[in-house]
């Protein structure tokens, strides 16, 4: 292989995979690509309902972006499409620019996936993955639960057949209970009825189908079908009894056939509104992406390339910004069923894709009478799945701080909306972080009788000096602490004492930043106006070579010692000497 | 004391040191004041032209807050005023908001003073100082030398005569460069005269002095006054040959004078745009105005309270917004003055208040024929001091991270303006602090032979077990790193090897929170799918009695040990015993 190939295949794990694809593993693929088909066409229309769409930009969302995945992907599992979170998150930045049915709606849509496709694709160029890293799990976790409540309140207007509005759960709220009147009862009753439908499937289908003799894993996997049951039913329904005209809402004209390839608009000033709000969906989508790849990657003992995900989503979403979609990610729901199914490579994926475009260039006419109450019921139920409550409690049990950044999270969603809530999650979780690095754990240490270590005098009891004192840090020195570390240092040799050698013990810091410098430099400046010397000692390797190229060792009053108890010894050895010397060279220092 | 007078006592300092006030301390303060009156009359009106106010604001802003910061502040030396940084600040906030020379950017002024101070206030009341910890010092460095580098660029316009413009330093070069051939020359005869005199006195008239028979310190202090003989030479220049009328700016008409005291006007929208940029005026202000206060209390071994500063500068930013002023905060080169002239508590300042007032009250006339260029000269002259370029070389040579963040933040301030760069520089920090979290330092080890120590295998003789590993992670375990946890342990038994144990060495971890608590389980999980136990060994105290509070030390497929060598002795005696025996009941566990 030339390197240029090299570098391509790189970039496209299915050269790896491809050439060892056979009838075997086609089978398998293509059975859980039909299965998953029909699991994702009511999802699509749905999940295009959340994100204020038509119900074909759903289909086309989970066309192409799969097939791109296939390309690109490493996970054998992961099924890529529109998903709840995201499609709330498109629907809440698009609303910014454009009013819902207009056709720059669906324009800046587009440009919104191309960009969050953009963004991940020079991510993972860069390598730059770690960035997911801002978001803590408890601000995740916190955001989902939040967005789940939030979009099943915005659906039940649909449910309620009124007109409501809202873009935080008060206003929903509000503008619900307002219309709440109004509720138009043939809608309502399609809506609940396919609610009640869909509960009772996810308890009693399954052990229903066992008893008729399916096999438990068939059962579970028919079991998924019940959306597109609910949705056949509700069309029959209308179908026969005319409900349209008797004021039920229903989905209308959907286009036929397979959406336009076209680059979205380039319209600069939108584009650098859109950078924002783009960032935050492709890092939120890919956080959840490769958590349900990972998870099931576990399960098959297989490896996930994290920076080649960035890469295979990017070329996702720059997919469904070309052609005709909305941003897409890895769904949980979804990959859990094609896992289940039997898929072996990512080309179940690019056989869904096919399954979701003959649907859309046969079966979308059929779509006409379905009810938007019905959709709407297939997302409360899914949406309700995403409502942790038990990790709220678990974190509250856990961590004050985290709870604090949790519960910041979802009233700012609540409250403010989606982007809102998870970046003033993300700046308290930062904030939370500084202030608990900015008092890093310290101890005065004292030799341990007998031995060459020395230990925290508050826990052991050990042998100290009046001339000498020594503090250990631990931790990095960083910027967060350098007014921390001046404090400490100085404060040892306070007016009036007899201490006349500060020995900081760098045992446990890996690393001393400029700011950190600068306040070693300014203990060292301010003892040394009172008399009193500054010594290092244990420094490591890299942190020496470091200060080699600063003016600090030439300045630093004392000395830099090898171990600890060399500079005790050595700055009081009537104190520390007697003691230690016993075994002083049977063991290293600690 | 009652309770009631005691808190107002803990806020006000004040009522401390005011009952001991003596005849010679009001000696000492009352020479101190007068030496810094001349000088601050100047930079007061110099600031106020930074800051796009007329000269008055800016001895209004050296009045109410000096002596708001006698009563709340805790540094005897400190001197609060308008400094340049804030000034440029102040007219890079308020140019958003209204016109140069309309009244309404007066009040726009006014507001944003009153809600600096407001803001340090709130963090002071809530001991919220630690946030000033987000500014490194690279990034308050490379933000000072920008900012002086702008401040001199914005000025030469003055000291041209000429009409440009600009707002980042690309757009004042080519304004000045395309005004250019419309030189005023004799204005910029004026300018260039003064800048040449300061420049002169700065290293000349302090020796003259002393030649003259002055002492040392007396020939510093009166060298100070050059820019106050430069005004007045100026003034009787141009009312003796009426430059005004040929063409050079003047100050112009004063008014005579106190401020009156007026709250600011309340506007909600107004007020919620001024939120971020005055937060960044306060932490900038108070960082450069506590580093002063912390050098100067240093040389006398005094002590700075860093949460009443936030008080004492939150006041006296209040004070500025009801009497007429603009940002204040504590400067160097003044505070370094009243240092040297001998101020010896707060009440100094209050004595230059009276100074300044009383110049307002009688001199403001005198002003009238001032030109623009003697103020723009002594303002190029003052900034050219804040330019650090070796500060540059030292970051350079010292982290390159650091000098990443420095340059961001110098090439953030010349391309987009002072906001945009610091802003670009805190977020570059958070970046590169949560990408060295993201992989922090871990080893695995083994025991060094005949001892109870474990140390890294790369750089030890040390011995291993095919069945047994261990891994050390180097720090505190929370979200930035939870992904690297989970990898790490999971890597350490990969398919196929022998391993059946992975021992955690917890010696180094000081907290764990939910983010790492849900890696371990994750980690835990996948190790127990592939037939692998998980162990921890040497869990702090305060890190176990967390972990408790979770469902982590029930699921967890290992033990936790007290000590490393306790657990590879259990996990595989054979090889660990026999070595470590000898020595096991004579020492600590590292």
């Amino acid at each position: 292989m030339t390197s240029i190939a090299q570098s391509i295949a790189k970039y496209a794990p299915i050269l790896k995979w491809a050439p060892r694809y056979n009838r075997a593993a086609f089978a398998d693929d293509f059975l859980a690509a039909v299965i998953v088909t029909i699991m994702l066409i009511p999802q699509s229309l749905a999940y295009a309902l959340i994100a204020g769409l038509p119900p074909e930009a759903g289909l086309y969302a989970s066309m192409a972006p799969l097939v791109l995945y296939t390309i690109f992907g490493t996970s054998t599992a992961l099924a890529v499409g529109p998903v709840a979170v995201i499609s709330l998150m498109t629907a809440a930045t698009v609303g910014d620019f454009a009013a819902r049915g207009t056709a720059e709606y669906g324009t800046v849509a587009l440009a919104l996936a191309f960009l969050v496709g953009l963004i991940l694709l020079t991510l993972g160029v860069l390598r730059l993955g770690f960035l997911a890293n801002f978001l803590s799990h408890p601000i995740i976790s916190g955001f989902i639960t939040a967005s789940g409540v939030l979009i099943a309140a915005s659906q039940l207007k649909h449910i309620l057949g009124v007109d409501a509005g809202g873009d935080n759960l008060v206003e929903i709220g509000m503008s619900l209970a307002a219309h709440l009147p109004a509720t138009h009862w043939p809608t309502c009753f399609i809506g609940v009825g396919v609610i009640a439908f869909l509960f009772w499937t996810r308890s009693n289908l399954k052990p229903l189908l066992a008893a008729f003799g399916l096999s438990d894993r068939t059962a579970a996997l028919f079991a998924r079908a019940a959306p597109l049951l609910a949705i056949i039913a509700t069309i029959i329904l209308v179908s026969v009894f005319g409900l349209d005209a008797a004021g039920v809402s229903i989905v209308g004209k959907t286009p036929r056939g397979l959406p336009a390839i076209a680059l979205p608009d380039f319209d600069w000033t939108l584009w650098r509104a859109l950078i924002g709000p783009a960032l935050l969906i492709a890092v939120i989508g890919y956080v959840e992406s490769v958590s349900v790849a990972q998870t099931l990657a576990a399960r098959r003992r297989e490896r996930i390339d994290l920076d080649q995900e960035l890469i295979a989503l990017g070329a996702s979403n720059v997919a469904a910004g070309v052609a005709g979609g909305f941003p897409v990610t890895g769904g949980f729901a979804r990959s859990v069923v094609n896992f289940d199914a039997g898929a072996r490579t990512p080309a179940a994926g690019a056989f869904t894709a096919i399954g979701i475009a003959v649907a859309a260039m046969f079966f979308t006419p059929l779509l006409f009478n379905l009810p938007k109450a019905t959709l709407a019921a297939t997302i409360i139920v899914a949406v309700l799945s995403l409502i942790d409550i038990d990790a709220i409690r678990r974190t509250y049990a856990y961590s004050k701080a985290d709870f604090f950044a949790m519960a910041t999270t979802i009233l700012g969603v609540f409250g403010f909306g989606v982007e809102a809530g998870v970046m003033a999650g993300v700046i308290l979780s930062i904030i939370l972080l500084i202030h608990r690095a900015s008092r890093p754990h310290s101890a005065v240490v004292g030799q341990v009788p007998g031995t060459e270590h020395f230990r925290n005098i508050l826990r052991h009891d050990v042998i100290t000096s009046p001339r000498v004192v020594s503090v250990r840090i631990d931790g990095d020195l960083f910027f967060a602490n350098a007014r921390f570390i001046e404090d400490r240092l100085t404060a040892m040799a306070p007016e009036g004492s007899s201490v006349r050698h500060v020995v900081l013990m760098c045992s446990a810091i890996n690393s001393i930043d400029s700011s950190a410098l600068d306040a070693l430099n300014a203990a060292n400046r301010r003892l040394r106006e009172n008399g009193v010397l500054l010594h290092l000692t244990e420094v490591k390797g890299p942190v020496m070579d470091a200060l080699k190229r600063s003016a600090f060792l030439s300045e630093l009053s004392g000395e830099v010692y090898l171990s600890q108890f060399e500079a005790m010894n050595a700055l009081d050895p009537e104190r520390f000497f007697q003691n230690g010397a016993a075994i002083s060279r049977t063991q290293p220092a600690s």
